[in-house]
């Protein structure tokens, strides 16, 4: 199977439904806002998952785009108000929403796109429509949640690295684990398949976060697409920095904990940081955490049943350990 | 019957389901704010009209107080998130969310009722539960829209009457309508028994609207408890003020037309503006217009069997356009 070939099919589809998605023209304050978000692209990976997971346990990937647009959607509303509540200039190399227009447009635009998204969702033909419902709104909660410790983590300097990992599960983990569970239950899954399919979630975003806070440290700034160092220059608290002081002793130690005091540090100072990183096995662990969920969510689907979507799962997941962007 | 005993006792459920709906504690910084806004109060007109539409056509209350509670919730995300983009510094005689937390804290409060609206919704027993989410969905998606066309509203010279009543219908209308029509639905209502409740419910959220609009100027001030002529004060464009611009002449229009150039007038002027709006018949047309809205209210539920439940909804009604607060 060419896998790369397929992807890009798949994505093209998932573009294609958000292009056509909101064909309203006013209020123009809404609506434009809207479709710069859901244009500016991405890598559609929770689409991509809802569609798989649906083929995995027999069922059309027609009755799961609709779910997978959702999720997408639902993806751009977290995007938009994060992006406001950090004060973030640019994403995906444009001005973000709050930027572009201001800060009242992007809560209007995101609040439009959190029902746009259950309009989508509700257009999935299934009998079981209240449990994907019911799946996703909680999943929404959980974003909020997450969301809510993260930014409540900002002045807190006692955040560990259970902490971290409960956030991001909420944060990230399980929106991805929504989409899966979501997949499956378009599917008409029993519920052991179910089950595979959110564990595989659950792991996969897990794994996909980390590695997002690693690259952050040793990607190839090129491919990247921004700034080797942006979380440590931010200040921000990732899973490197709270391993690297749990471990840390003496002097490193002491500036560890400057980047929480003074909330970042200087550009020049990244490659130490990096160095600090590596001695205190934070990378080391970062590294073999995402290998560990990775098997796990490989060995996941393997209660599947063999299918050529069930080959695409772990192609994708196999690519998200291995990329380097 | 005794309605305003039987209106506190359905106040009362509505009240107690929603101190007990949210009842995680972290993060703080989330359910803390989304509690304090449901524990404000307010009249949970909306969720009495989804129990006494249930009602009207055979259902039982029980059944419908999820998708009530929904409702008021989706309501308080909405007031929320206004209150961010208006810079209001209090509702109900207390801080609004972001003066008592900040922008931040607000949005993702807000972001939070939102998605808790549908786990409440999601919770009403009905095999009609994809109907009911649709609606619930078109309405906030309406309320967005209704929303972002008054912000444009506020920079546009060019509003007209016509505008304005599309607007309210969107902003306000809509989700009343939702509220009788969700009603109508759990309580399994026949196809020409839901029309009704829809219609019934557009009036009704259109004549509260412009009600709203009416007693901002004519109200006793003790009793409304806000500042009489606040709309004037701030600039709001209203029923009152786009209908006296369209008639009024000579130095009244001019005096009106300044209203919009600087964005509001002092609070010594509003006599002043009410005799205009008395002359220029503004005031006089705002009153036919909610008597006609509340006579084909009263029409369209007569469509419905004679029940205790019909009989609330007029009561109601008849109140609303008899409310002095």
């Amino acid at each position: 199977m060419n896998y790369d070939r397929q992807y890009a099919e798949y994505k093209q589809s998932i573009d294609t439904y958000l292009a056509n998605f909101v064909d309203e023209q006013k209020p123009r304050t809404l609506y434009e806002p809207a479709r710069y978000i859901l244009a500016a692209g991405g890598k559609r990976i929770r689409p991509l998952l809802v569609l798989l997971s649906c083929e995995a346990v027999g069922g059309g990937k027609e009755d799961a785009i609709h779910a997978g647009a959702a999720l997408e959607i639902l993806h751009n509303f977290t995007l938009v108000h994060d992006d406001i509540m950090d004060h973030a200039p640019s994403r995906r190399g444009r001005p973000t929403v709050h930027k572009k227009w201001d800060n009242n447009v992007a809560i209007l635009a995101g609040d439009a796109l959190l029902a746009l998204a259950y309009r989508a969702l509700l257009r999935t033909p299934s009998s079981r429509i209240r449990e994907i419902s019911k799946v996703f709104t909680e999943g929404v909660v959980e974003v909020c949640e997450g969301q809510a410790f993260d930014k409540e983590f900002e002045d807190d300097t006692n955040v560990g690295v259970a902490d971290y990992l409960r956030m991001i599960q909420k944060k990230t983990g399980k929106m991805v684990a929504a989409a899966t569970e979501i997949g499956g239950l378009i599917g008409n899954a029993q519920p052991e398949h179910l089950k595979a399919l959110r564990r595989y979630g659950e792991r996969t975003g897990r794994a996909f976060q980390v590695q997002d806070d690693l690259l952050d440290i040793t990607a190839d700034e090129e491919e990247f697409g921004k700034k080797i160092g942006s979380d440590l220059i931010e200040g921000k608290k990732t899973y490197l920095l709270l391993m690297a002081l749990k471990n840390a002793k003496g002097r490193d130690r002491q500036k560890l904990a400057r980047v929480f005091r003074n909330g970042g540090i200087s550009k020049r100072e990244v490659k130490e940081f990096r160095n600090i990183y590596e001695e205190t096995g934070a990378i080391r662990s970062a590294r073999q955490r995402i290998a560990e969920d990775i098997r796990g969510a490989q060995k996941d689907i393997l209660r599947l049943p063999a299918t050529e979507a069930r080959g695409m799962l772990a192609w994708l997941t196999d690519m998200l350990l291995h990329r380097t962007y």
